[in-house]
């Protein structure tokens, strides 16, 4: 940890991305919701998996992304996941600490291999997930580091964590650590399927222990069950103190206490691949958020680190970001 | 196998590559040679990943790639090569079958884990690459499927096998298999330290058993310890009834009997990385050479096809390459 404590301390799953180009047709044969992110257990993986086409293997996981992202800024980032004692778990673990990111969670020495996610990129750039859990269901309390927790301005926590059920247990035993410190908790929705399996949780969760909340447009709308963007976002409106509500090329809205600010989307070139882009948001605006930066600003470092990661392949960053903040922002 | 047999049955290393982008002041302080490839134990491999940023994970393999690209074009191609029974070996087994490669050497059950090489990009998108040979030492003659090499058109054997010491008992079978049921058989000799590493039995191979040689300048120019390139050219001129003499942008030179053909090279958009142009090459010429194609036209096919390689990461193509070839050939 930093003399000074980590400026976020993300909980998440820790996951292996698979990432191969598949066509729409492919999808619905398989009956693979598009876009969504499904749970899928081991023998369906290796059906799957049978039937993808050559891929590519890089570390990934939601919450892990943004820390990567956040320490590609220039800040303090630590991740808390659970990998298994092999060799993708080896891989992930080198990849989030090469990329500045502190993580110490021990891997778990038996049950099962590292989590893997088959991601399938559709010509749109569409990434549709399937994601075989795997380790991550090991994660529980007794993996939360309660110093680094009470040292950090923000714990951030994925709402997939709500899947595997003792992951369930660590994200409340942080929460509750955060707060008791005088730290800020805050929690992203992660995906529609997601809200739809943790509604009521989730919604009671906004209200009573998060401080800052992020969330895609069918997110929101999901936990409010609305049927329009405004009509979500005045359900959440003094829900949480800040809420960061996504909506691909129309940008976003950041609800800021009594603030409303409307920050464009970054013009993005051709985008490749939208595997990471809410990640990397978070992660900007978390950097952001962290530096002391107003909440419009917060928004606009999210947007252009969103516009750097769906220009690739892949849900972690390849440009310097820091320099491209810099470049674009001042 | 299919029903007429292979096109081309290659036989090399397995290896998974780990590809991070490196400063050229990192290879010099780790006094790794730059745009070569170094064997490395395993602690010397752990050291290096170490201190190697985040990297990509995706099959590799000199001979692998080369079939890869070959079945891209629609040929039949074959690999034969040792993984071991973990993650990684998977992977690689899934990719190959994946593009199309016919691929059944059982996976070591015991012994060093699958064989992985780090790929160091440098801003000038030379590849430095360090292996570590792991389940490649486990490959002997029992590996080769005699039936697979006696149908196939061409025995493809990566100059590489002459490191792990039972592939070379693998290589010799293979060439012996091959020449017996009147089938030929091709040499790449991979990389210059290799070259110098076995110059004596590569001269002899050479001239004794092989048909058709691939080398790039360096290569060819060391294996005769030459001074410039045309000292080479003479030197291998009559010594076996092909040789496809490669020299990046230069182009290459191919010699067929008393023929002699100058390629120019494909003109390629920016250059990314290099790893996999000589793989792409030889998978290219030998698709052409097996449907019959003239030596000068075969040339030209594996320069479309290193040009592709060359424009992004790794070593294997992403662009469907039979599209580019009818394009750019017709």
């Amino acid at each position: 940890m930093p003399e000074s404590g980590y400026d976020v301390v993300a909980i998440g799953n820790a996951i292996v991305d698979v990432v191969a180009s598949a066509e729409e047709a492919f999808l619905a044969a398989e009956g693979v919701p598009k876009g969504a992110m499904t749970l899928i257990d081991a023998p369906r993986a290796e059906e799957l998996y049978a039937r993808m086409g050559p891929g590519l293997e890089m570390s990934g996981g939601s919450a892990a992304n943004s820390m990567v992202g956040l320490a590609g800024l220039g800040g303090r980032g630590a991740f808390i996941g659970k990998v298994s004692d092999d060799q993708l778990g080896a891989i992930f673990r080198h990849d989030i600490r090469a990329a500045g990111v502190g993580f110490d969670t021990p891997a778990a020495l038996k049950g099962p291999p590292t989590a893997r996610c088959l991601v399938f990129v559709t010509p749109d750039a569409q990434r549709t997930l399937c994601t075989m859990l795997g380790a991550c269901t090991e994660l529980g309390p007794e993996d939360i580091d309660e110093a680094a927790v009470r040292a950090a301005k923000v714990t951030y926590l994925e709402g997939y964590l709500w899947d595997p059920p003792r992951a369930k247990e660590a994200f409340v035993k942080a929460a509750e650590v955060a707060h008791g410190a005088g730290r800020e908790v805050a929690l992203s929705l992660s995906d529609p399927f997601c809200v739809e399996r943790h509604r009521a949780e989730f919604r009671d969760l906004v209200d009573g222990h998060v401080d800052i909340l992020f969330a895609n447009e069918v997110e929101i709308s999901s936990l409010y069950q609305a049927e329009t963007f405004d009509e979500a976002l005045q359900a959440v409106r003094g829900r949480c103190r800040l809420a960061a509500l996504t909506r691909s090329e129309k940008g976003c809205v950041v609800l800021d206490g009594d603030e409303v600010h409307v920050v464009d989307a970054e013009p993005a070139g051709r985008v490749v691949d939208t595997t990471g882009a809410g990640d990397l948001f978070a992660g900007g605006f978390l950097y952001g958020y962290t530096q002391g930066r107003g909440s419009y600003d917060c928004g606009r470092i999210g947007a252009i680190a969103a516009a750097e990661v769906i220009s690739h392949y892949g849900a972690r960053p390849e440009k310097l970001l820091a320099d491209l903040i810099a470049q674009r922002l001042g």
